[in-house]
């Protein structure tokens, strides 16, 4: 299963091990990693190399300490892009407007191949949040039903990268912009506009037209920031 | 500067008490990170989690240890997204299609961007670059010019986000599909018909006309993609 270690840096060669059986398949979604004692034997290390590597894996969100269980293989990955995205963000001077272009990018671009992608149920699902957003009149149930939207558009993309992304984006903005995401929905001629703004991206979606759909994300896209960034 | 630390998870506090000096500035890019010793004394934890700390700090690509000399912020991020996101495309059942679809969707957005900021020095550049494309027998080195292009445009885009989401897509490409980049080169009513969409973009670019900038590129990523995928 393992091969032992000799040279140097060996904590990167632990990680570079798990990482290759993860590449393989030879670990997957939530299998359970050998034991910190067994690691130390199999892999011919000492016991704080071993930890290193799994402190490392843990950080870069490939596994997750379970206290008491031991060590698993992460489920769940969407959200495995925030934390570097978040160095890069605060190290190269970047702005709220770049991540708003970046999400504003990935945003329209995952409309347009949603709309290649679309199968009836997600029609009716889509229908159904439109619904609920129209009737809504909680400023906070609006703003996490505006979000599962979105989400799920991503989501109809097929593409776990660009929702990965998107999830990133999203993150930075929340930490970035606190609160202001909620100004936008406070007055009810623009709640009237966002809601149809929606609807016009729903029909394109529905219609499968995907250069409508990537038209229409792109206006409520700039909508939407141009009233974040007041 | 620090403020000791009593809790249990002890490294991943390390690790955010670094990362929001980072985030306040008191840490910039290159500057010198205290000793393990005086990080042990000053956060009065054991040398093990600064140790675990340290590497996850290393592996998420926010430091980088010098051997005999310390550990320091990186000056260059360019390349932090990769690990993850080759983590996501292990394990989340992405393909190559994915990436491609990625990167085509950066790259097309990229120069559309590019098309609003360029300035003279730009275009002189890339005209530079785009005459040694034309001129340019060697196999490998034209590869090298083609990347250089690309990167030159994605950087015209002054979003640091989206030139690193870039970076990680061709990363993942070239590890997945070695080689295959070659073929596209190989045959030269190919390589003239690739020269050939390199200046109209070139052109959208000079011309500032964003809509066909984007539409070239996606011309020239739609090509590329369709021969890689061969």
């Amino acid at each position: 299963m393992f091969t032992p270690i000799k040279n140097v840096k060996v904590y990167e060669q632990v990680v570079d091990q798990i990482k290759k059986m993860v590449e393989i398949g030879e670990l997957k979604k939530g299998d359970k990693l050998p034991s910190e004692r067994e690691l130390v034997s199999e892999l011919n290390v000492s016991r704080s190399s071993i930890r290193e590597a799994l402190r490392s894996l843990e950080i870069i969100g490939l596994i997750e300490c379970k206290r008491g269980e031991g060590n698993f293989i992460r489920k769940n990955f969407e959200n495995n892009l925030f934390e570097p995205l978040h160095i890069i963000f605060m190290l190269e001077k970047s702005t709220s407007k770049d991540v708003m272009e970046v999400r504003q990018i990935i945003e329209t671009e995952s409309a347009a191949l949603a709309s290649k992608n679309i199968k009836n149920k997600d029609i009716s699902i889509l229908e159904d949040m439109l619904l609920k957003l129209k009737n809504c009149n909680d400023e906070k149930k609006s703003i996490d039903l505006d979000k599962k939207f979105h989400y799920k558009i991503a989501e109809m993309s097929n593409n776990f990268i660009l929702l990965s992304i998107m999830n990133a984006c999203s993150g930075l903005i929340d930490l970035n912009i606190k609160g202001v995401r909620d100004n936008i929905i406070l007055s009810s001629d623009k709640k009237e506009e966002l809601v149809k703004q929606h609807e016009k991206i729903f029909l394109a979606l529905k219609n499968k037209d995907s250069s409508k759909a990537y038209s229409e994300m792109r206006k409520h896209m700039k909508f939407s920031n141009d009233n974040l960034l007041l």
